[in-house]
């Protein structure tokens, strides 16, 4: 794992002053960590799924709406809370008419950084989550595309908002494209992090204990996993590498994670590696919400992935460099726009 | 109900020129309307339910909190939502395990502005509602205060805002405290409207077609009941007092109002008479939500309670007045807080 200019950091440390060696140290830190994470881009644009401010705004406005779900009480922010960095501090949410939702909600910020969404990647992209969920029977409780629809014909502001979106679509009003506005809004929450400062070059943004906490992140081997730009959010991992993990969490029942979508042996227990940014701010933990503390989550991660026992020492180290990776909640998702007025029929 | 000063102004208009007397019209008319409205206070602080920066702070989270619920997953923002100006889009909220709320959402903004509170007077301020709100059961479903307090504590980061909000109290996490807290908070929320610039006597404030629409309600009879700082929710009213209610709003049930409170039969369909400040933001309208529109809502208003039957131009004008009610959402409002992070314990 040890990459050649850590290697020359180290040689040339060894023959200088103590201080200088600390600083060199410092430096070698650094550019390990240049090497295995990547600071957050100023949006999550691509060319498939290009952000317009128009998008963004009815994207936005669609977000917080709850009047497009079967008992028109619950929006996306039902689940994915501002108040909560995009989640809702349950172990696993309730949707529409009290259904389960089966597993815990993940942050819907740097959302567009992972590479599949949903803990079983079973959704491609932002856009082809918000697709599914529109007719999802616990998210939506919709039957179809038409029911959706309906809903927002009767609400006068949408077709303007609709039109700036889509300008060259005769019919803008469509599944498709509330998925591709609400997607585009979703690929402005980005949270930069003093994380990124550091990675950056600014040393100073991470506390002396932070810095000791990512250098005992990386040489645990967490990194084999939480790598990238979002912190993990970039491959598939079996939870539970040398320990089944519902011995360590007393997860009830047992998820057969990615197994069930794909029905490969191969995929039995394997779960999307969760980012960790912003981790601190989005208890409890796990797919099933199972553990409740940061502190133990470090641990379980430690015990199940990588047979370490690690003490609370060094717990504490690698939870204070977690901290600092939550970033600022973007203006646009603390604040709720102001939805166009209209009341849709009475749910009888 | 024509006031004196308005007549001198009638009469001394007679005597100048026209556009003199258009100048003196409108002079009468904002006369007249000092003398009926009052702008809205910078707060709704009072001597016994003071504001201080600490109770705002704690109340503004524990308004934003779902954990305090029966499961986790309503808080007072659920209903009371920001993008709908306090309220929430529905005829008829749906409260927590889909327990249904038998009558529609009044808003919270300016709601310490209100004689009492609730469509039936229930509820004697917004202390009280929060208080008898956090055992509700259909509001929280928790069955006592025990059941709520231990909910916070498993929440660390509330124990801190309590003690600085309650200095002087050895135990501060009660329910009277929070609802104090949340109180001091929705005491703060007032919404400053282009009506109350034209109270302070800029004419331009209001454009033609409302000041029309101004004069409009006042001389049909709409001040009689919709008066005060709130334009409304300063007194008791019978809905229907010409006309049985139902027969225009096409209410079903029929709610007997404050009558199931007091068992009066002069209280029979009586309800608090709602303030009609944002009234353009907060569809559908009326104790049930029966009907959608804000032009409906007038017609039926001047059908059943003065027996008049209000034209097109006549309606239009009064909703132009009525639309100038919508102040801005005040900024502690829009923007959710940051919550204290905390997983409450697992809802089986």
């Amino acid at each position: 794992m040890v990459k050649l200019p850590l290697c020359i950091a180290v040689i040339t440390a060894a023959f200088t002053i103590p201080l200088m060696a600390a600083a060199a140290d410092e430096d070698a830190l650094l550019k390990q960590a240049q090497e295995i994470f990547q600071p957050l881009p100023k949006d999550m644009a691509t060319a498939e799924f290009p952000i317009t401010r128009e998008r963004v705004e009815l994207g936005r406005s669609l977000f917080f709406d709850p009047r497009l779900t079967i008992d028109a009480n619950m929006s996306c922010s039902s689940c994915h809370q501002p108040a909560f960095y995009g989640t809702d501090a349950l172990p696993k949410p309730t949707g529409v008419r009290q259904r389960p939702h089966p597993r815990h909600v993940p942050t819907n910020l740097n959302a567009g950084t992972s590479f599949v969404i949903h803990w079983r990647g079973d959704r491609t992209n932002l856009e082809d989550q918000v697709f599914q969920a529109l007719t999802s029977p616990i998210t939506s409780g919709q039957p179809d595309e038409k029911a959706v629809i309906d809903r927002l014909t009767r609400i006068p502001g949408y077709a303007p908002l609709f039109k700036a979106a889509f300008p060259d679509e005769p019919q803008p009003m469509t599944l498709r494209n509330i998925a591709k506005a609400v997607g585009a809004y979703e690929r402005t929450l980005v949270t930069p992090s003093p994380f990124d400062a550091y990675l950056a070059g600014n040393h100073e943004a991470l506390p002396a204990a932070a810095r000791t906490g990512l250098e005992k992140f990386i040489n645990t081997g967490c990194v084999a996993c939480h790598n990238g730009v979002g912190v993990g959010s970039g491959m598939y991992q079996k939870f539970g590498v040398v320990e089944d993990y519902w011995k360590a969490t007393g997860s009830d029942p047992i998820d057969k994670g990615r197994f069930d979508v794909t029905k490969d042996p191969g995929d039995l227990h394997v779960f999307r590696v969760a980012s960790l940014r912003n981790v601190a701010m989005t208890r409890p933990y796990f797919h099933d919400g199972s553990v409740a503390t940061l502190p133990e989550a470090v641990k379980v991660m430690a015990r199940v992935q990588l047979g370490v026992t690690l003490n609370d020492a060094d717990t504490r180290d690698i939870v204070a460099f977690l901290e600092r990776l939550t970033g600022e909640l973007p203006a646009n998702f603390a604040t709720a726009p102001v939805l166009p007025p209209g009341a849709v029929a009475p749910v009888k």
